[in-house]
């Protein structure tokens, strides 16, 4: 059995863009900056895989320097993680996301985007979102970050 | 098996109110603002325990527009948490709880903190506080945080 | 089975000083501050496993005001916890740990302090590393943090 947690974080952008999170568009505030949509639940939680699995990290295996990834979407980033994990033996018992920041409203869209990220991965996938209480970087709304555990058995 | 680690994060209150951390009061400090008692390692442990069953999250079960929780101490809500968990056929194989800030001292009280939670909990809570080293919103003793990994089994 | 998840955090330091990461020496950027080496990673993963162990804390079992702990190496803090971890029954199964900050570049040395970890801990240590997109104190490299979680079976 293998646990690990990962948290990612990205800056909002300055350019119009839209905001890609857990898998979702969310209409209600600006996007975050990155060279892929940025989407922080898809990418911590294909972290947290990677990571719990001995493969590597996010950063190496889907590096900003290699073409093939340039501007994937959160969803294949994790679609991919998935099936590296597979394929080294792991079976993923499950992954809880938690969406740190106080834009967008997530509530009202949470299962919506526990049913896609589920979809994807092939086991649960737990989210929720909580605020700082206005406190730090993420309290004044400067970007959004994500926390997640990743549950592995072999 | 199921893991999930959430995050909790209170300011600090302009109204002269005591502090309730852990299922404690301090007198050290002052108390964190929030409609309910504020106290972040109850609600960490109480919104991991949801996240981790499935359920939903702290926000959404016992939200601030619903009369009969306005105001719940952090007690309450674990052990209402804990109810639901058990209800829904889960059993907690611990949580545990890291509390994020430069105040209160901690460490004096963390065995009674430990004690009191695991009873409300029925299973193990293993407590820990730690600083920012002086680093951030939290290093400039403008709120607290609390870090909270729950492991469950069906 | 047991799970707990610790934060460490520290400034860098205004004197020079190797920076100690992760159980190997960085060149590239100054050291952290601390009365010991200040390794964040080695420090989170010695808190998460003597929090998952019941065992207590890393300030309180190894604390500043105890002689024969006073500038202690990481390595060594973590070989201490392993230690006591393992004499109190308990069997590591796994521990991750992702170091949060802008410096140094750890992707290179990855696999290294992987190495070198696993070797100290006997059990499987996974290491990582991510920025805050530079929001924030870590943003602005006043410090590094590192988020471990560990894993137990009796
Ligand atoms: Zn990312
Ligand atoms: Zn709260
Ligand atoms: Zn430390």
């Amino acid at each position: 059995m293998r646990a690990a947690t990962a948290i990612d974080v990205h800056a909002f952008s300055r350019q119009p863009r839209p905001l890609m999170l857990a898998c979702l568009e969310f209409s209600d505030t600006g996007g975050l900056a990155g060279h892929s949509d940025a989407d922080v639940a898809a990418h911590a939680a294909a972290d947290a895989l990677l990571i719990a699995s001995g493969i590597g990290e996010l950063g190496t295996v889907f590096g900003t320097d290699r073409e093939e990834w340039a501007g994937a979407s959160g969803s294949v980033l994790l679609g991919e993680a998935v099936r590296l994990v597979s394929e080294a033996g792991w079976q993923i018992e499950n992954i809880s996301i938690q969406i740190i920041g106080q834009k967008p409203r997530f509530a009202p869209r949470r299962l919506e985007a526990q049913e896609t990220m589920s979809s994807i991965v092939g086991a649960p996938v737990l989210l929720s979102a909580t605020t700082t209480d206005h406190l730090g970087a993420l309290g004044r709304v400067e970007g959004i970050a994500a926390l997640a555990t990743a549950l592995l058995t072999d």
